[in-house]
C-alpha cells in the first residue's frame, strides 16, 4: 500500500462524512477528520493527525458548543497534530508535528507554528505570525501580525493562579519578537518592533522598539542600537530592514521605515 | 467508518485479549491496549493511544517487571497518549493530548495532567492535583493532594547529574502552588500552600505558607500578604479562600480556615 | 489481533516497497515507512511512528532534496516519533515517545535521545551522547561524544532573530553536562568536563573543566571543587569518575585520569 501521496485521502484515514474537503486535499494515514471540519483546497494533513475534536463538554454530557473546525486552503498540518472544534485558521497556514490548537483559536492567513505548539484556545494570532517549536499560548492572549515567538515560551493569564475571577491575556504587538524560554506575566504587552531577549521574566509593557532582558526583564536600550554581532549587517533592528524571507509584498514595512 | 462514538472500542482499534474494560469504555480509532490493561467503568481513551506500554526491559529481554497498568472509572485519557505498564490511575483521572506515565507512578483520584506533560515513573500524585501542560516530573517526586503546577515546570531529581549512587526526588506538599517555568532542584520541599514564582530556581526548602520568587529563589512574604492585582478580591491567598472550582465538597479547606 | 510482537512488521503498519528493512525488525501498529528508508538488523520501531518524512519541499514541489533515511541496527525507537528523509542514525541509537529528527541530523552510535526532544536537523550528536526529555537542539549544532543535555535545554543559532545572513550553532564539547532549563545562546561553546549549572543563560564560551551558573551565567569554579550533597563521594566530578552505567569499555576516561 502506497504510504502517501499528495492529493488524496489516504485509505487508512478516517474522513467523517460530516465532514467537507476542498479540492486536492491530503490526509495521510490513519487521522481522523470529525464531524464539522471544513478544509480548503490543496491543503495538506499529515499522518495521525485528529481535525475536529471534541471540546470538553462533549466528554462529559456527549455534546459541543463549538460545531465547526475550519482550515484554509494551501495549509500544511503535520502528523500527530490535534486542532479542536471551534477553531478557525487562515489560508497558507503550516504548522510542524504534535502541534495542539483548542477551540476558540482564530489565526490568520500565512501563519506558522512549530513542532509541539500548545495554543489553548479562546486567543487570536495575526497575519504572517511565527511561532517556532514548544510555544505555549495561553487563553485571551493577542499575538498580532508578523511576530516571532521563539521556542518554550509561554504567554501566561492568571495574575494569582489559580483563579477564575479575572484572566489577564497578554498581548505581543505587529514586529515584536520574544526570544527563546521567556514567560510574559498575565497581561502585559510587548509593543510594536519590541525585543523580549532570551530567558527574560516580562512583569510590565515593554515600549514599542525597546529591548528587554533579565527575570524580570528590564530595559536594555532601543532596538535599532543592537550591535550585529558578527559585523556583516549595519542595523539588525527593526528586523524588517535585514530579514524579509517568506512574506508577501506589502505585508512588512519598505526597509528603513521604522529606523 | 463512524469517526467516535463514545461507549464502544472503535473498530480500528487494537485490544488485548488479556486487557480488561469495564462497562461503557471507549477507545478511539488506532488505540492500542496491550496485555494486562485494566480501564474502569465509563472511561475514554482517545485515539492514537498506546497503554499499557512495556518498559525497558522488554525490549531487552523479551519480558518486562511490571505487568498491570490500571486506569480508574470515569477517566478521560486524551489522543496520543502513552501509559506505561505499572503505572497506577486512580478513579476521574483526566489528561491532555500527548501524555506520557511511566512504570511505577502512582497516581490519586480526580488529578488532570496537562497535554504533552512527562511522567517519569517511581512518583506519586496526591488526589485532585492539577498538572498543567509540558511539566516534567522526575522520578522519586512527590507531588501531594489539591496542588498546582504550571507549564514546564520540572522537578528534577539527581544532585549532581549524571550519578546513580543517590537519587532525591522533590516534593510539592498540600494546596501548594508552583507557577510556569519554575525548576525545584534535588530533594526540595515546598510546603503546604506556599507559592514558587514563575521562572524560579528552587534550591532549598520553602516553608509552609511562604512566596519564593528568583533564580536562585529567594523569600518574598507569606502568600496571605500577596495583593490582588485587579483589585477584585480582599486576598488571594490561600488559594482555596477564594478558588475551589471543580473539587467535591469536603477536599479543601473551607474558606478562611488557613488565612 | 496481536498488539505487539517483537521480530514481526505489525499488520497495520505500512511499509514502502522502497524501503529496507534488516533481519528481526519489529515494526509497531500505525506505524508509517516512507521509500529510502534503510534500517539496521534487530531495530524496534514502535508503534505510530513515521520513518522517512519528507522534508519541506516535498510539500511546496512533490520533491525532496533528501532520498534516504538511515536508522543503525539494535536500535529501539518508541512510539509516535518522526524521522525525517535526510537523517543518518548509528547503532544501537535509543529514543523515548514523541521525538523529531530533521533532515541533516547525524547521530554516532549508542545515542540516547529522550521523551519528546526536537533535533532541528543539520546537527551532529557524537557517540553515547544523552539527551533527555524536551530538549531543542538547533540547526548548526555539535553535540559531542560522551556529553549530557538535561530537559528542556535549548542550543540556539541565531544571533539577532529573525536572520538568515549568519546563523551560529552552539556546541558541547565532550563529556560536559549541561543541567535543565538552561539555554546555549549562539555560537557559544561549551567546554570538555564543564558543568552548566541548571536554567543558566549561557552567553559566553565556557572554558573546559569549569562550572557556571545564572543568567547570564558565570563562572563558580572548577567542577573539581563541587562538592557532594549527600557526602557518599569523594568527588562528582569530572563525572565518568563516579558514573560509566552504559558505556562500553574505553569510551569513558578512566577514573581519576582526568581530575
Amino acid at each position: 500500500m502506497q504510504t502517501f501521496e499528495l492529493g488524496s485521502v489516504h485509505p487508512s484515514a478516517l474522513v467523517s462524512a460530516e465532514a467537507t474537503l476542498g479540492s486536492n486535499v491530503t490526509v495521510g494515514a490513519f487521522s481522523v477528520i470529525h464531524d464539522g471540519v471544513e478544509i480548503g483546497d490543496d491543503t495538506v494533513i499529515g499522518s495521525h493527525c485528529v481535525v475536529g475534536e471534541p471540546t470538553a463538554e462533549f466528554y462529559a454530557h456527549g455534546d459541543s458548543e463549538a460545531t465547526k473546525c475550519t482550515i484554509g486552503a494551501r495549509s500544511v498540518i503535520r502528523s500527530h497534530t490535534v486542532i479542536y472544534r471551534g477553531a478557525t485558521l487562515g489560508d497558507g497556514f503550516e504548522c510542524g508535528h504534535r502541534v495542539t490548537i483548542r477551540e476558540g483559536s482564530v489565526i490568520g492567513i500565512g501563519v506558522r507554528v512549530g513542532t509541539q505548539s500548545d495554543l489553548q484556545g479562546d486567543l487570536s494570532i495575526g497575519d504572517y505570525a511565527r511561532l517556532h517549536s514548544n510555544v505555549h499560548i495561553g487563553r485571551l492572549s493577542v499575538v498580532e501580525a508578523c511576530t516571532w515567538i521563539f521556542p518554550f515560551v509561554v504567554m501566561t493569564n492568571d495574575p494569582h493562579p489559580p483563579s477564575d475571577t479575572c484572566t489577564m491575556g497578554a498581548s505581543v504587538r505587529r514586529f515584536a519578537v520574544v526570544a527563546t524560554n521567556s514567560v510574559l506575566m498575565p497581561g502585559v504587552e510587548v509593543g510594536e518592533h519590541a525585543l523580549v531577549g532570551a530567558m527574560s521574566l516580562v512583569t510590565r509593557d515593554v515600549p514599542a522598539g525597546r529591548v528587554v532582558v533579565g527575570s524580570p526583564a528590564h530595559d536594555a536600550g532601543a532596538v535599532a542600537d543592537v550591535v550585529c554581532k558578527h559585523g556583516r549587517l549595519d542595523h539588525v533592528y527593526p528586523w524588517p530592514d535585514q530579514f524579509r524571507r517568506g512574506y508577501p509584498e506589502g505585508v512588512l514595512p519598505p526597509p528603513g521605515a521604522t529606523s
